[in-house]
């Protein structure tokens, strides 16, 4: 059973403030519990219902992990999932590692992406497509929501994130920058070079006026129906798909 | 104020049982409020704020809809967001319409989506895409969920569901099959012909084996990093844009 402290103590990871303080975050669900007990990240502790100690006994031993038995209530309870029957981490957020754009390749930049779900899905397309580095604007969601996690289905433990001023980033950098825009260029006729940044904005408002001057190329996904937009984390997939496809 | 019927009422429209029996649904958000007052679909009231109000007027005016001011409360109370600031339409479910595969173009197909918001981020990629129609196979979960309605963000005006059995409605029709597996052909080397349906499957276990005989080109995106799938609106997102490049 899970005590009034434990319980407010997973709760409080919910909120950035506390994750900061504790330097602990939640990593919920079977297979991003899996890749994490197998991965070398730090893990405290695991709550996890009989069915997931009995299927998991072997990586929970392999890590030598502290854990407790919890119902799934409780999981539900403690966590953000509107049913976990599996298990929930507590696990140490790691060191900054070093940082810099892969001499040939492409790194995603987001600014300002708000909702937790987008930039977890884009964490997973980053993995999907082999782009190990993200670069986020100051004010993008933070990686360790437990949303964030939970969207990434576990990629998070691959790609690595790094929150910064995007203007001073960029102009450290003589890479070209390539945004997403809803008026540029046809992506489906651009040559891609041998390195870039793909720069998407923020849900509601796009990229921010300031940065619009240091993209190189606007380029846009065509349009063939009425829809006014496409989300976020779809154009983020598109695009990379079209630089892929050519590398 | 909402009245406890009326709000019993609305919140009966989260569930498919209800929405059935009354033959509505909801539709929430300034965006979709908006589109839906300036369509030819059937309001039969408008619970908003002053602000909406303040800014929407010409158009609850123009389709002489019922209104009532409410607060954002309210809203929350009575709808699926998590903040409402704007407002909530019951609209009429429409009359199914005659449908059938487009001669020259292409169809997406669902087999068992079951998450709402996958299933209205494919319905706006749809739309954006210009594919106006999508058949779902019967445990497709419903168009008119309030999650499907407000991730399509309006789309689900444009683009026409079709739920029916995949098997008979393949059998049907002289359309080759592409569907998303996890190792079939890479999607970047494939030529579309003029006609096809796009299957996608379910979330965790993808297409049913019932299905897979019935499947003309298996089709892959290619995976260059290391995660284990891609969220199934993204693979359609990605399927789209391929097949569109083409034509």
């Amino acid at each position: 059973m899970l005590s009034k402290n434990q319980l407010k103590f997973l709760k409080s990871l919910h909120l950035k403030k506390y994750r900061k303080q504790h330097q602990a975050f939640l990593v919920e669900g079977e297979k991003s519990l899996q890749e994490i007990l197998q991965s070398d990240w730090q893990v405290e502790k695991v709550y996890c219902t009989d069915r997931f100690f009995n299927t998991h006994m072997a990586l929970l031993e392999a890590k030598d992990t502290d854990y407790q038995l919890v119902t799934p209530e409780e999981l539900t309870q403690a966590g953000t999932f509107m049913n976990n029957y599996t298990g929930l981490a507590v696990a140490k957020i790691p060191a900054n590692k070093p940082f810099s754009p892969p001499e040939n390749g492409y790194t995603i930049v987001l600014d300002a992406i708000q909702d937790p779900g987008n930039l977890g899905t884009i964490i997973r397309i980053a993995d999907w497509y082999g782009f190990p580095q993200i670069v986020c604007s100051q004010d993008t969601v933070d990686l360790f929501n437990p949303k964030t996690i939970a969207a990434s289905m576990a990629s998070f433990l691959r790609v690595d994130l790094y929150y910064c001023d995007l203007s001073v980033y960029f102009s450290q950098h003589n890479v070209p920058v390539f945004g997403a825009v809803l008026q540029g260029e046809n992506i489906h006729k651009i040559q891609f070079p041998s390195q870039g940044f793909i720069l998407l904005g923020n849900e509601a408002n796009g990229i921010r006026k300031d940065l619009l001057p240091l993209i190189e190329h606007s380029v846009t996904i065509p349009q063939f129906g009425q829809a006014e937009s496409l989300n976020v984390s779809i154009a983020t997939a598109v695009i990379c798909d079209n630089v892929r496809r050519q590398r």
